[in-house]
């Protein structure tokens, strides 16, 4: 059991098998004689690694031979860029539409303006984005070339329950990826930064429909380091790939089958989520910072009577092993980051830390 | 020691006392019940680190006030793009200079050629990059923004011994930082992927002039990931930076510190480089594939007298624990990559198997 948990947004806890694994391995993988990160990516031995952890995220996200999955660097922020480089054409205008439903959302959205005519067909930011809007009475512009959402928005503790009813949307999933089932299909781009349920920072999984990357045509300042095809060619081996967080995430995806999958995950995520739901419904101390019909798996974001009972909460939590539950300024409060990878013991211990905290200081 | 020598091009060998230090805080970071992967990048424990690696690097380099530090994603390639994107000026006429001294710098010189006036105006193609130009015989335009050169050429085992006599030059220094002292004054922006001299690949430095960042102007479509001044506004904490690589950078540059330095290291890789040189230059067996006056002390490359044997060299060395000594397949033969961390032990290794090879083969 771990000492500590470790409740922070991204990045965040990995498996503890996973991580005695890399330990074990460390000096000598496998009888190489190398540090995974030592070795030439070139080689027999990354080869395998990189191909290994490809295939398996395409088994367990369920991603069809009509997509490309492709690792790259530079993180979500980097995607808010090469989606609309990528994707706008300069024939039906450079249209896509967005809806902004947090700090990511909006900066992917501030992002694409510069690149087309790009609209904010929908947002919650009247209500401090605690809820997602309904996507079925949005006014979606005809023609557009993408409709892009934040599937799961970690400051506020939000996420999409439906999807908006149209055939061409891209989804940044960086933190509810491999979390919950997706029906890839309905997606022509899904991007993740890998730091929150998958490997260290420093990868970026880009899934995106094959007749995009073949016959699109990017804009034509994009930069070959953002065009898809640039790493679709090269199996994601176009220049020196992070391997080490490559390596983690094979490793952390081979845990993930072995748990049973992203269906089994998601069982265990609902069940760990609503330990602490159900302490906030049925609490009068602790108010949830997002609506019921749209709560967020993986973050739960609450406060209690005060700022000053919050920095309390805070404090006495790390007195007792539960680091980085400070919420994001935005909201204030609490956040509890609950990925795959936290334990269930780990989510049993903050709630039974939340309702001895209520007992003592309501 | 070691098991294995590895003399791969990049990534490549890492100090073993490095290692075995990752390795025993693996799971628990200095008391943080955290492995370095898992942190905040936004918390106390990540921000030691991360300011900690930037410090040393300054130290360690000899960066002065006037340069901003900054690390990126996106490896060299990326910054290939980034120098035209940032340096190239509207009002100069976007003109820079390259001079091209093997595949890397001129992957740098065909990308920066779709952003403006860009020209090549020396190259060692004519003899397959076995030298590099004389510096000082090239008719350098006027006006330029920048004069681009490649510092060390790992394909071809060549390096600059002497520096353009411009007061504008750019430099990838990928695989040469930290080997040997720079006089940093003399450069607008210096780049190196990490993945050779410092840490795991993922990690990228940019040693940019504080007036280029501060007053100039980067091209209009200049992605935000991509403008300098976004990473230098925010101590490169603007995204998830890369943590455990920045890690591994800052464990690495307190090793170098140790060592007494990059003075002290360049009078050992003198000496490594020197060991194998030497074979080279009393041989009638061994080819070396570069220019003596330019020969680089990171890569020495060389051939048998055939394919056959270079071949053979390759396999034998594998038996004997000396990995990745195939050359790049743009000159053939033989590469040994000797970063600062290949213990000069690995060295003398190879050196007794270069003359045993030869005895038995000649």
């Amino acid at each position: 059991m771990r000492k500590v948990y470790n409740y922070a947004a991204g990045p965040s806890m990995l498996p503890e098998e996973v991580l005695l694994e890399v330990q074990r391995d460390l000096l000598d993988y496998k009888g190489s004689g190398m540090f995974v990160g030592e070795m030439s990516h070139r080689g027999k031995w990354y080869e395998e690694i990189h191909n290994e952890a490809l295939s398996l995220f395409r088994e367990l996200m369920g991603v069809s031979d009509d997509y490309y999955v492709l690792f790259v660097q530079g993180g979500g922020s980097t995607q808010f860029e090469a989606v609309p480089l990528n994707l706008l054409s300069e024939e039906n205008g450079k249209k896509a539409d967005y809806i902004v439903t947090g700090n990511f959302a909006n900066k992917a959205y501030k992002e694409a303006v510069k690149y087309g005519d790009i609209a904010c067909v929908a947002t919650s930011k009247d209500d401090n984005f605690s809820y997602i809007p309904d996507v079925d009475s949005v006014e979606y512009r005809k023609g557009t070339d993408y409709v892009h959402i934040t599937y799961n928005n970690t400051i506020y503790g939000t996420r999409y329950t439906k999807l908006p009813p149209v055939n061409n949307l891209v989804a940044d999933m960086s933190s509810m990826i491999l979390s919950e089932p997706v029906d890839v299909s309905k997606f022509k781009v899904i991007y993740a930064g890998a730091q929150k349920n998958l490997a260290p920072a420093g990868l970026t999984i880009v899934v995106v429909r094959k007749d995009i990357v073949d016959n699109g045509t990017p804009l034509p300042f994009c930069p070959t380091m953002l065009k898809y095809k640039t790493q679709a060619d090269a199996n994601s081996l176009y220049n020196t790939p992070t391997s080490f967080s490559t390596y983690v995430a094979m490793l952390n995806l081979r845990w993930l089958k072995k748990f049973g999958g992203v269906k089994e995950i998601e069982k265990q995520n609902i069940y760990k989520a609503g330990l602490l739901y159900d302490i906030l419904d049925e609490s009068k101390f602790y108010k949830g910072a997002s609506r019921k019909e749209c709560r967020s798996m993986m973050n739960v974001a609450f406060t209690t009577p005060s700022p000053e009972l919050d920095a309390k909460f805070v404090k006495e939590a790390t007195e007792n092993g539960m680091v980085s539950l400070k919420g994001h300024r935005a909201v204030g409060g609490i956040r509890a980051s609950i990925y795959n990878a936290m334990p269930v013991e780990g989510v049993k211990k903050l709630a039974e830390f939340m309702k001895k905290f209520e007992t003592e200081n309501k």
